[in-house]
């Protein structure tokens, strides 16, 4: 990403701080344990979006820029870091399959201190803090130190992946829910008995950190029940600029083949993602 | 490998970032149904956030900024149409509740007329395009017209109202996925079989459009053998100056009364929603 893009919101923000009240977002104070006064620091747990840095929120680029410690995770693409203050402390916290830089109780551990010292501390996710993100863990744990805490939602991994790769993921007369859930778990795959049911209702199912499992996740979705013609999406890198999108059948899913190191996957099964192609004559 | 890999159309992509002052998201051009060369005007489809404009994206943000043509909802604030440039044409499309101020193919001619007559058109919708908001088919007629499209992600209601309310959506060890529903649809309540098993598996539920039916939705759900104490919240005016959470068990549900006519409303349903609450002394 390079700098000239967020030049240009730079004067947007300039623009915009004229045409919106300055809100500082539900942030509320919580009580203590003690029920003491909290201190004046606090922390906001911000959705940072799926990758591409314009698919910051306005109030996330805000607080970002008023931040004086910035807890930032591996996804955090470096134009997001670029717009906080020059004299911010920084504190890279990311987590890669099992190699924690720094554990989550440690993380929790260093944004309560930083906000007790009176500081204006951002934890920057990828996506949204609620969804996959820990954001709860980090709110309770801030609430129960008495700390105010207050959490800035974000364009979730499903959402940008599905506008860039135009695969819708609901439609009217062919799907009316979407799932978001993850593929995975430390004990491996996690595709219970619950998902058979929501695709064979027309439902669309987003597998976050689908990637690696996917073998395992058609093997058990076929054995479900689930049809082998249901289109799949594989999204990779999604809204970066690297983003490629491979599309098939579930039946297809397993041949896909291993992605490079590092890269990010989504998974999209259900007939509303094929539901807005149209055909195009070979000669378009 | 039997799946095709879609990549972006670079070529288009270097023109289009030539023959534009800024980029323009994704953005991609159609072949037309009879295989002609698509027109200069295009088409973005741009999810706008669940309500505070300071939800946009900065992408939003600036393609709004630089519309000739702008078709808005209901729900848009107009914090955000004031960011439209002054002698950019508005149309008002919005919808309510069966009194429809245009209709759904009359939205999308006039769409594909503006941008066949070469204007820069965007199309606002709350939330995020591809949940609920019939961008699939919207970007479906666009193709079809040989108009170029590109969705613009956004915050979608239950994100956004989910961390105004700091009620986490997934949550380690308690809920690893989360189901966005609409609760209704022209013919009534549309809780079918596959919502039980996925809130028996612990999975969050966020029903959208979901308050004039709260009383049917409980009743299915525990018919269904879903536990009389699930939490629930209902959140009203997301996001908004207004919003109002309440909060309490699946078998309280019926009993939150009517809201105030236009009140916008989302139900969220799981122990996951509940997870991030820490217990306050009285004194606090």
């Amino acid at each position: 990403m390079s700098m000239r893009t967020l030049n240009r919101p730079r004067g947007l923000w300039q623009v915009l701080r004229e045409a919106l009240p300055t809100r500082h977002g539900g942030l509320r104070r919580c009580a203590g344990g003690d029920g003491r006064e909290a201190p004046e620091g606090h922390v906001h747990l911000i959705g940072c979006g799926p990758g591409d840095p314009e698919l910051l929120t306005l109030r996330a680029a805000r607080l970002i820029r008023e931040a004086q410690v910035v807890f930032y995770d591996r996804l955090i693409d470096p134009a997001v870091l670029a717009l906080t203050p020059r004299n911010a402390r920084r504190v890279y916290v990311g987590k890669r399959c099992g190699d924690h830089a720094v554990g989550q109780s440690g993380i929790e551990r260093q944004m309560i201190a930083a906000a007790r010292a009176g500081r204006r501390v951002v934890r920057l996710k990828g996506g949204d803090p609620f969804i996959f993100g820990r954001g709860g863990e980090e709110l309770r744990a801030c609430r129960s130190a008495g700390i105010a805490c207050a959490v800035v939602p974000g364009v979730t991994a499903a959402l940008g992946c599905a506008a860039e790769a135009a695969l819708p993921l609901t439609f009217r007369g062919v799907a009316r829910a979407v799932t978001f859930a993850t593929a995975q778990t430390d004990k491996g795959a996690e595709i219970d008995g619950a998902f058979a049911p929501m695709l064979s209702a027309g439902h669309t199912l987003a597998l976050y950190m689908g990637r690696r499992m996917l073998r395992e996740t058609a093997a058990r979705l076929l054995s479900q029940g689930v049809p082998c013609d249901l289109p799949v999406a594989v999204v990779l890198d999604g809204t970066t600029a690297r983003q490629r999108t491979l599309k098939g059948t579930l039946a297809q899913l397993p041949d896909t083949g291993p992605a490079p190191e590092g890269t990010a996957g989504l998974v999209l099964l259900g007939r509303s993602i094929a539901a807005a192609e149209i055909d195009v004559p070979a000669n378009a």
